[in-house]
């Protein structure tokens, strides 16, 4: 049985062109970029080289991106910049960003939309950073990042500070621009794993004149490439594929009304990136839907792989929908109308 | 010109069969190990797998193991546990151990070794962790963990108190035992790029009911199963490799000698790994004659790749050798008696 993969939002399986240029850079004609030598000269070259490549697809300097071990690293060492410090977050903010921080968190609306008004309101002369997610991992809400950039602004030159703005980009980079300038953000994360690239690598753009992070270890020469051929790809697809999916989610939902008409959306149709969609059916329980759905070779999430698993989602309690009844279904590369005829046979049997 | 590669210490190219091993879980069968459907199933399955076989060559239970991003990554999950707390760590530590905490340097001598008098006697009732590194990634010196396992046995005895001993293994795996019940050590440190496995992945081990590490982000599994299989193989191969490349080094010292015989190893050839021999040649300045070398095809380092081009090496000057002088060669897999003599033949054509 051939299983229908429907969790791109967990995990995208990487690409067979970024595992064979991953493959080419693992020999030992490129070594520790930190040496002085012929291959560790190539190495530093390459590590240079997937810079410029990762800029270029942001618009950015080279000088203004450095690799890490994935998404969370990435906000892990922006946080710790601001250890002791006063930070203003939205309250549906993945869980690799609430950890030791004392923050003022944003309610967001029932689509997922960080409260404007109450942001504004919330920074003060002593917030040294806003961090909002540009796309949520669980229903896919896009926040209206230049809109928050402009408050931002708006209030250092009210009070005459520093505020830094940062965004966590892994689930956006599929579908939306990364033109860092346009959004207005100084700190932006990237996950290697969301965008068909390898595990275990993550990127961050860090604007120049803002913060100054560092990260100790060897590059992971490799991965680093195969990373920076992987966002080049999502960029050149962005289109294409936005458009694709759009329909496809599209149809999904239409064709899920058809089965049970009080199935609602956790979040909003309109306010998301096409792929992911998060829905409750009524008297469903969420996890015995997506087993019984495993049984029938389908693959889709009740939640975050992210939360442990007593934990109820923080982000549908946010939104004002309950944790036991969703389930989320996000689409990728190989997903196709053909797949999700066969999804909606299945579930029409199981509801 | 085929180049001749002598800087094993820094990195170590990854083995064609780790390659292939993780080529192979890079599919869409092993997905989101956290999910609850099949191909998440799957990767759960491999993690716990990849756990079981890295304790077994530890000799340790398969949950006393989590993998990470790679040694530093481990080093710093380590004394993140120990903020504000009182640690003793050698003179030698490496430079990822440094970072962000108050301690006290236990001296080494000339030949790289704890003055273990002196860490018996820095060891009191508010020491919470000791940190040794097992080998040092400059000079090669193996520490006598068992004798300093010993003495924090004995402190815990007397100060009726809970001391961690932590050891950084990266460097030893490749040519030492890693039998943690023998050695007596508490949380160990270990790195793929070392052990011929994947970049940007490492291991920690810790002994049961000593301190509690956990770690955010999605699981690598590709490099998880590459990493246990690295190990496995380091482990396989350790007896004969030790043997094999130990008489290089002796050969490599013997004809170095007769080339000029104010060379000078620092640290010791008895206590060190076969794989690490770090000299001091007479009136050679040892920055330029790597780049002299390198310009003959020969790749070496001055001193560790983790310091930054004007730090000068804090391994050498606890040592009382020059770091102006020093030249680290490091021997490995792919080390022959050939390559070795050719480059004993460019250097002396230099010297």
């Amino acid at each position: 049985m051939k299983r229908i993969y429907l969790d791109y939002a967990s995990l995208t399986p990487i690409d067979k062109k970024v595992l064979r240029e991953m493959k080419k850079y693992s020999t030992g004609d490129y070594t520790n970029p930190s040496a002085l030598y012929a291959s560790a000269v190539k190495a530093k070259k390459t590590l240079e080289d997937s810079k410029t490549r990762v800029a270029k697809v942001l618009h950015a300097h080279a000088d203004e991106i450095i690799f890490t071990s994935g998404g969370t690293e990435s906000n892990q060492l922006v946080l710790n910049q601001f250890k002791g410090k006063k930070i203003v977050i939205s309250s549906i903010e993945h869980s690799s960003i609430l950890r030791n921080v004392e923050v003022t968190h944003i309610p967001v609306d029932s689509r997922g939309l960080a409260d404007l008004d109450l942001l504004k309101k919330s920074i003060t002369a002593e917030t040294s950073l806003v961090s909002v997610m540009m796309v949520n991992n669980e229903i896919g809400s896009i926040q209206p990042i230049q809109d928050i950039a402009k408050i931002v602004r708006d209030a250092r030159k009210a009070f005459g500070t520093e505020i830094i703005l940062h965004t966590d980009a892994c689930q956006a980079a599929i579908h939306l621009s990364l033109y860092v300038e346009k959004l207005g953000i100084d700190v932006l994360t990237l996950d290697g794993a969301k965008i068909y690239g390898p595990r275990g690598v993550g990127a961050l753009y860090i604007r120049r004149g803002t913060i100054a992070c560092t990260r100790a270890g060897t590059h992971n020469i490799p991965g680093i490439i195969g990373f920076a051929l992987a966002l080049e790809l999502a960029e050149k697809n962005r289109e294409k594929e936005t458009a694709r999916i759009s329909k496809l989610k599209n149809f999904f939902f239409e064709e899920l009304k058809k089965i049970n008409s009080g199935i609602k959306i956790n979040g909003s149709i309109e306010n998301s990136v096409p792929s992911i969609m998060n829905i409750s059916i009524p008297s469903i329980d969420g996890e015995f839907f997506v087993l019984q759905l495993d049984a029938k070779g389908i693959e889709c999430s009740t939640k975050s792989a992210c939360l442990r698993d007593e934990d109820e989602s923080y982000v549908l309690k946010a939104i004002g929908a309950s944790s036991k009844t969703s389930v989320r279904f996000s689409f990728g590369r190989k997903t196709t109308k053909k797949q999700l005829k066969k999804t909606l046979k299945i579930i029409k049997k199981i509801v």
